[in-house]
C-alpha cells in the first residue's frame, strides 16, 4: 500500500434532532456487539423469524411478506415501485415534497407513466384531487402517497385515499419512513397494500435497513407481471424465498446480521414501551415543540391540523443565517437539526423528534439553545417564552 | 400491539469458516459502538474521505469514484451491470459458477444480450474462449469475470482477459467479492475498469457494504447512456454526488454510518498489517489447508494451479452425510463451513479462510474436527495425517 494518512475513529457525541438518523438506545448499540453469524445459521434464522413477527406488529399487519430489506429506506421505496410497476403502467403519485418527487423519479425509471398530484410543499394532497386523478384514466395501477413528508413536516391523511384506491382498483402504496413507530399507522385496517419505512427514524435502529410489507393483493400483481423485475437485489420474490421459512430459505444475499440484531432489539424496546404509549410520547413532545417554537414568534411551515409529531418544519426568520445557526447548534450544543430540502432550502429548519430522540429534555434543550442563538443573530425573542410554553404544554398533556 | 413472543438476543459464538461472513476483529466490532452521526455531519464526512482513500489503496487504484455502496456485495454486482449496460448492449460473461450465473441474470435484467462463456464449475475460463467470444460480434460493450468464484474455489487469471478486453474495446468488469484483501488484485495495473467486492469476506467487516470502484473509461460510458439507469438506489452518478466532496455532497440516502465506521476500522487494520503481508497470510493458510485435506485423502474440487487461498472447495467423500457433518461441526465445534451451491450442492464443502478467520489455528482446528467427524461417518483416514501435513506446510512456508 502506498503511504496514506488516516485518523483514529473518534466521532463526537451528538443529540440527533435532524431528519434522521435519530439517537439509538444503548441496548440497540450493544446488540451490534453480539457474535456475528452466517446468513443460514440456525440461530440467526430464529432471529429473522422474531424480527418479522415484531415488524408485523409494528406495521399492524398480518402480511406474511414483512421483513427488512438489506439497504436504507430509499431501497424500500425503489422495491415498492420496481416490483409493482412495469413499462406502460400508470401511477398516481402525491407530490407535495422532496420524497414525493423521489417516488415519481422511481416510477419513471420503471417505465411507468406518472400522473402527479401536485400540492404546495407544506400542504396535504386533498382527496378531491386524488379522486379526479383516479377517474381521469382507466386502469390506474397504483396510488402512492407519503404519510410523513420529511421535507415538509406534513402528515398526510390516508383513510379517504385508501377508500378511493379500492374504488378505482389501484394498489395503495404508502411511504412510512418518518412515521412507522412514531405516528399512528395501521397497514391492514387502513387498507394499505404496500408500505416501507427506514430503520433509523422512529424505530431508532442504525441506518441500513428498510422495513417493508406487502399484502396478497400486491403479490398477485407481482405474479402477474409480464416482464422481469429490473432489480435482482430488490426482487421481492427472491427476497421472500430467503426470508420466509416456508419458502426454503434460499440464499439470495448475505444478510447484514448485525443490523438485523440491532433492529430486533429496537423492536423489542418498542414492544416493551407499547406502541400506543410510544405514539403518544411522540405526539406529546411534538406538540410541546410546536408550542415552544410558536411562543418564540417562529412560524411553523406545515399546514395546521396536519403537522407531524416526528418532524417539524419551522420557517427561518428573515435576517437569520441558516447555516450559522445550524453550525453553532452542532458545535456549541452538540445538536444536529436539518436544513431545508429542495424548494425549502434556506427557508426552513427541520427538527426531528423521533424514537429515542423524542424526549422532553431534548425539546427543552433545543428551545433554549435556539433562543440563545437567535438572540445572537439579532432576532427579537422574549427570553424563556419558548421553554415556558413547551413546559406548560407538557404539563397540560400529563394531566 | 397484540401479544407476541420474542427471545432475548443471545447468538452463540462461531468460528466462521464458510463462504462469508468471516469473523470480525474486536476493534471492528467496537467501531460499531461509536456515536452515531448524521449523514452530513462534518466529522462523518472526514470518515467518508478516509474510507475512500483506504479503499483506493486496497483496490490499488487512483480512481476517484471508489466508495462503499450501502448494501451487500450483490448490490455491487447489480450496480456494475445496471450502470454500464443498457437495452441492446452485448456483454461477454464468464459462467463457471454460481456467481457467473448471477452476473448473467443481472445483465439480462438490464435488457442486454449475453454471450456466456461456459466452463465446468471448478475450472477457469480460458483466454481462447474469451477471445473467440469477443471477436464473434462487433461492439461488445463489456467483458465480465469473477476473480474468485465463491461457489467453486477457482481463482480466475485476469491478465490476458484484460489485454483482450482492451484490444476489442470492451469494458473489463471484475467481481472481487471473495478476493479483495485476500488475493492479489491491482485494479489500475491490471486494466480493470469496474470492480466490486463485499465487506464481509477478506476485509472482515460486518456484511452490509459493497466496496466499489470504476475508472474514467467506465464513467465515460455511463455519461454516454441513452437511457436512465433503472435503479435510483444504485445510480452511480447520484452516489458520486454524495460521496465525492468535489461534487457537493448532495443527499442521496442516509449512509449506514456505523457500518462505514466498521469498514474504516477494518481498512485501518489492513493498512497496519500491510496488504502484501495479508495476502501472504491468506496464501500460507490456504496452502496448509489444501495440504491437510489432501493428506486426509480428500479431493480438492478446483482446477490445480487455479485454487483460491480464501475459499476451498473439497469433495464430500461417498457415503458421508453432507448435512450431518456440517451440523456437527456447528454444534460440537462451533465451526461454520458452507455447503455446495447450485450444481455442486451435496457434492462439495466450501471452507473459507478469509480476513480475520484466516489463521493457522483455524486451519488446524478445522482439520482435527473434520477428521473426527469423518471417522464417525465410517470414512477411513489416517489419524493426524491432515494436521501433520498442514503443520509441515506452514513450517516450510515460514522458512
Amino acid at each position: 500500500m502506498p503511504d496514506i494518512t488516516y485518523q483514529e475513529l473518534k466521532p463526537p457525541e451528538r443529540i440527533l434532532l435532524g431528519p434522521g438518523p435519530s439517537n439509538i438506545h444503548p441496548r440497540v448499540q450493544r446488540a451490534l456487539t453480539a457474535p456475528l453469524l452466517g446468513y443460514l445459521d440456525p440461530y440467526f434464522l430464529t432471529i429473522m423469524d422474531d424480527t418479522m413477527q415484531l415488524l408485523r406488529s409494528l406495521f399492524r399487519t398480518k402480511n406474511e411478506l414483512t421483513f427488512p430489506i438489506s439497504a436504507t429506506g430509499m431501497a424500500g421505496m425503489e422495491a415498492s415501485f420496481s416490483n409493482f410497476l412495469e413499462r406502460g403502467d400508470v401511477a398516481v403519485i402525491g407530490v407535495n415534497g422532496f420524497f414525493g418527487e423521489r417516488m415519481v423519479n422511481n416510477a419513471l425509471r420503471c417505465g411507468a407513466e406518472v400522473i402527479p398530484l401536485h400540492a404546495e410543499w407544506g400542504r396535504i394532497i386533498e382527496p378531491e384531487a386524488i379522486e379526479a386523478a383516479l377517474k381521469s384514466r382507466p386502469r390506474i395501477k397504483l396510488l402512492a402517497l407519503v404519510q410523513a413528508e420529511t421535507s415538509t413536516g406534513v402528515l398526510q391523511p390516508l383513510a379517504e385515499a385508501s377508500r378511493l384506491a379500492k374504488e378505482y382498483e389501484a394498489l395503495f402504496l404508502v411511504d412510512a419512513v418518518t412515521s412507522l413507530g412514531g405516528e399512528e399507522l395501521a397497514v391492514d385496517d387502513w387498507g394499505i397494500d404496500i408500505c416501507y419505512s427506514g430503520s433509523q427514524k422512529c424505530i431508532s435502529c442504525p441506518p441500513g435497513l428498510s422495513p417493508f410489507t406487502a399484502n396478497q393483493r400486491a403479490l398477485d400483481t407481482l405474479k402477474a407481471r409480464s416482464s422481469q423485475v429490473p432489480s435482482f437485489y430488490l426482487d421481492l420474490s427472491l427476497l421472500a424465498k430467503y426470508w420466509l421459512a416456508g419458502n426454503g430459505r434460499v440464499y439470495h444475499h448475505t444478510a447484514p446480521a448485525l443490523l438485523v440484531y440491532a433492529l430486533h432489539e429496537a423492536l423489542v424496546l418498542i414492544a416493551e414501551e407499547g406502541l400506543q404509549a410510544r405514539i403518544q410520547r411522540h405526539a406529546r413532545n411534538g406538540a410541546a415543540l410546536h408550542a415552544g417554537l410558536e411562543a418564540m414568534g417562529l412560524a411553523l411551515h406545515a399546514q395546521p391540523g396536519h403537522r407531524l409529531s416526528t418532524l417539524t418544519t419551522v420557517r427561518i426568520p428573515q435576517g437569520v443565517d441558516d447555516l450559522r445557526i445550524r453550525q453553532r447548534l452542532l458545535n456549541e450544543f452538540g445538536i444536529e437539526i436539518g436544513g431545508g430540502l429542495g424548494t425549502l432550502k434556506g427557508k426552513v429548519w427541520r427538527i426531528g423528534l423521533m424514537g429515542h430522540s423524542s424526549t422532553e429534555e431534548n425539546v427543552l434543550l433545543l428551545l433554549s439553545a435556539l433562543e440563545k442563538l437567535l438572540i445572537d443573530e439579532g432576532y427579537s425573542v422574549e427570553p424563556g417564552a419558548g421553554v415556558a410554553a413547551a413546559t406548560q404544554n407538557l404539563k397540560k398533556k400529563a394531566n
